[in-house]
C-alpha cells in the first residue's frame, strides 16, 4: 500500500498534558510509535507541560541528543557532565530560549515562572528512550536500591 | 576553557521573523553556527513565520530530515516523493499538528489560515543546509536556467 | 540458499540507453533493486548516455554523494551550493575527467561535445534515490506548481 | 612522525586497582586518553576490581554499549530498562561468564563471591564516558539534589 | 577561500596506466588524496588496467565496499567469503558487466580476454585503503613470513 | 516475550579452548550468534588460547577493530599497514598489556613465553567476521592459488 500523508503526521500537541502527578509535569512524546513515518529518519519530538514549580525530573535519553525550546513561561534547566567532574551546567530560560542536552547526559527542567510552562523538545532518534533516574534507580520492578544503592544514596542525601 | 551554560543556549525564538519579503515567510535557524554546543550532536531547530498566504517555498535539506510542529494558525504542507513517481504527499495542518519531511525530499509549507502562522521545526543535523529550489535552479549566481533548464521549465509551466 | 556469484553481478552497461526523449539523456541505474548483492554495502552505480546537446537535467540524490567519470566526448557539469549563496560550481569535462557532486545538492550534466557522450557514475548508497527538479516541482502527480510555485518561478524566468 | 607500536599499546592491566574506597571497587580505563591508537576505532576497554561485597555503583555510558567478562570470583550484575517499565534485568555471573549492557542504560556490578573479584569490560567507543548516578544526581559540583531531586528521592527511599 | 570547480575534479582517467610490472596490472586511484572535494563524502573511484593475463592480485579494502564495471575485454573476478567457509565466489565478466566486492573481503581480478582490459571501480569511502595480501603477508618491511607464516603457507602451497 | 537476563549473557570463557591443531591456537568467539542480546549494540568478544609457540595466524576482521588484553604469559603481536608501505608494527606483550588492531588490517599473535598463553579480545561489531589469510588465499573451497597467487607467492617465499 502506498504511503499516505497520515503516515507522516500526528495531531494533538496543542493540548496541554495533565500535570496532576507528583512531579507536576507531563511529557507527550511523538516518536516512531506515534508517528510511523519517522522510521529510519533519526528524529522525533515531544511537548512538555509543567505546573507551577513542576519538575521534569533528572533523566537521560540513551540514544539521542535533545534540543528544547521554551514556548511559555520560564524554566530552570540543566545537565550534569560525566565523571569525574560531574559539573552542573544550568541556566534559567525565558520564553523563546533554546537549550541543548548532549546525548546520554542526565538533565532536567523546572518551572520557575508564574503559571503553567510549556516546552517543545526535539530528539535525534526516532526512538530516543527515556530513563528517569529515580524510577530506574529506586523504583525498578526488581528493586536495586536496597542492594546496591542504599549506602551511596544515604551518604549523599543526608 | 571550560564549557559554560551559554555555549548550550540561544535566545530569541519568541520574536516573530519579518515576513516582508516576496514569499511572505521567514526562517530563523538555530544551527551550530548560532549555538556552538550543538557540535557533533546531530540536531538543530528553527522558527518559521508565515504572513497570511505566505509560503516557505519548495526546498530540500541535503543532510537532514525535518519534524515540524504548527504553533499558530494552519498550514498546508507537503513533500514530493522521488523519481519516477514524484507523488505529492500533502495535508492541511492545524495548530498542534506535527509532520515529518524525509531527508533530501522537496517540501514546502503555506499559510492557509487567518492571521500569521508560526511553526517550530527540528532537523536531524547540526548543519542541515537548505536549498530553495527556485533560488538554486533559477537564481544561482552563475545562472543555469538559460542553459539547462529553460526548455524543461517552459514545457511544464505552460 | 547460499549466495551465488550472480547475486553480486549485473550485465548490460555496455549498451547505450535510448536518448530519444525530451532531455536527450538516459540513466541506466544499477542499485540494490537491480543487483541484490549491494544490500548494506553503501554503494551503487549508473551509466548515463547523452545525445548531442542532451541534458541530464538538474536533480538531487537525497541519500548519496556521486562521483562521475566521463567515458566519451565532453560534458558541462555543475552543482549549486546551498542557501544563501546558491553559487554555481561548474566545469567542462573531457574524456577521463572525474567530478564529485556532494550529497543532496542540485547538479546536472550537458553534452557539449560532438557525438554521443557517455559517463559512469557511482553513488554512496545502495538506494540513492533521484529527484528531477522539474518533475518534482512542476510535474508531480498532485501538482504544486500552481499553488506554491507559480509566483516564484515566473519572477525568476521572465 | 610515523606511528609506532607504542602508539597502539598500553601496559598495566595485570595490576589490581585499589578498592580502598567507599564503593569497594575500582575501574582502570583504557580509552583514547590512555591509548592514542584507539582514535577513530570505536572501541576501548577497562579492568574492574571489586573488594568483597564491593559495588561498581549504578552508572551509564552515554556513548557506548559494554560487554563484560568475569575473570575472577562472581558478580551480581544488572541493568534497568527504560521508561515506562524500568524493569531490572539481573543475573549472578561466575568466572568466565559474559554479559552485555546496552548503550545508555543504567547498570551495575556487585561482588557476591569470596575474595576479590575481577572483570574485564570492553566498550563500543574510543571515549565512552561514564556517569555514576549518585555522583551526578547527588554529588554534582553545583548540586541539583535539593532543588529537583529531594522530593522524588525521599518518596522512593523511605 | 571559496571552493572552486577544480577542487571537485580530477583529470586523466582516459590514460592507460602502465602494466609493465610483475602483476601485469595498474590501479590509478582517485581518492581524497587526489581529489580534495571528496572530503566527508564517502566515495572514491579508480581506473584499473590489465595487460593480457594481467592480475590485480588478491587484496582487501579495510574501509570500503567496491563496485566494478568492465569497460574493455573480459575479467575473471572473485572474492572469498570469511571463516569458516572461505568459499570462492567468482565469475567471468564481459564488457559492461558489474560486480560488487563486500567491504573487507579478499578479492581479485584477472584479464582472461584478448588484449588489454580496463575496469572502473568505485569505493564507498573517501580513503578506502588497499592491502595486497602477498605484499602485506610476505613483503612487509619487517617481514612476518618467516616467523608466523612459513609453516602455514608451505603446507598449503605444496 | 519479554527479554530475559539469559538473552544478555553467555557462559564458558573460563574454559581453555583446545589448541591441538596445526596453528596451536583456538579462538572462542562470543558474537551475536552466541549471545543474541548483542544485536545492534556494536560489540562482541572472544577468548584466545595459545599453546607454547602457538600462532593465531595472520587474519583480518572485515567489519571491526579489535582491542586485545593479554591474560596469561606473553605474546608477540603485530599488524601490517596498508599499501604502499606495508609496514609491520609489532611488539612483545606481557600479561596485562593491551594492543589495538585497526579495522580491516592484517594482524596476528604468537605465544613467545613459557606455557599456555591466554588473551581476551573485544571487537567493534556484533558480527565482526574473520578472514584467515592462508585459508582464504590458499585454502578456499574453489582454490584461487594456482590461478592468481602462485607466481606472486613463490617469488616472495623463496
Amino acid at each position: 500500500m502506498l504511503a499516505q500523508a497520515n503516515d507522516f503526521s500526528f495531531s494533538g500537541l496543542h493540548v496541554a498534558g495533565s500535570t496532576s502527578n507528583p512531579s507536576g509535569s507531563r511529557v507527550t512524546p511523538v516518536t516512531v510509535a506515534q508517528l510511523p513515518g519517522l522510521n529510519t529518519l533519526g528524529i522525533s519530538t515531544a511537548r512538555i507541560d509543567y505546573a507551577p514549580w513542576g519538575i521534569n525530573p533528572p533523566h537521560t535519553h540513551p540514544r539521542a541528543s535533545e534540543i528544547l525550546t521554551v514556548l511559555e513561561v520560564s524554566l530552570m534547566v540543566g545537565f550534569v557532565s560525566s565523571n569525574p567532574e560531574n559539573r552542573l551546567i544550568n541556566k534559567v530560560l525565558q520564553k523563546g530560549d533554546v537549550f541543548v542536552f548532549p546525548v546520554g547526559l542526565i538533565h532536567f527542567q523546572r518551572n520557575v515562572g508564574y503559571g503553567n510552562a510549556v516546552a517543545l523538545a526535539a530528539l535525534s532518534s526516532q526512538n530516543p528512550g527515556a530513563i528517569t533516574i529515580t524510577n530506574a534507580a529506586f523504583g525498578s520492578n526488581a528493586p536495586i536500591a536496597s542492594k546496591v544503592l542504599a549506602k551511596d544514596v544515604m551518604s549523599h542525601v543526608r
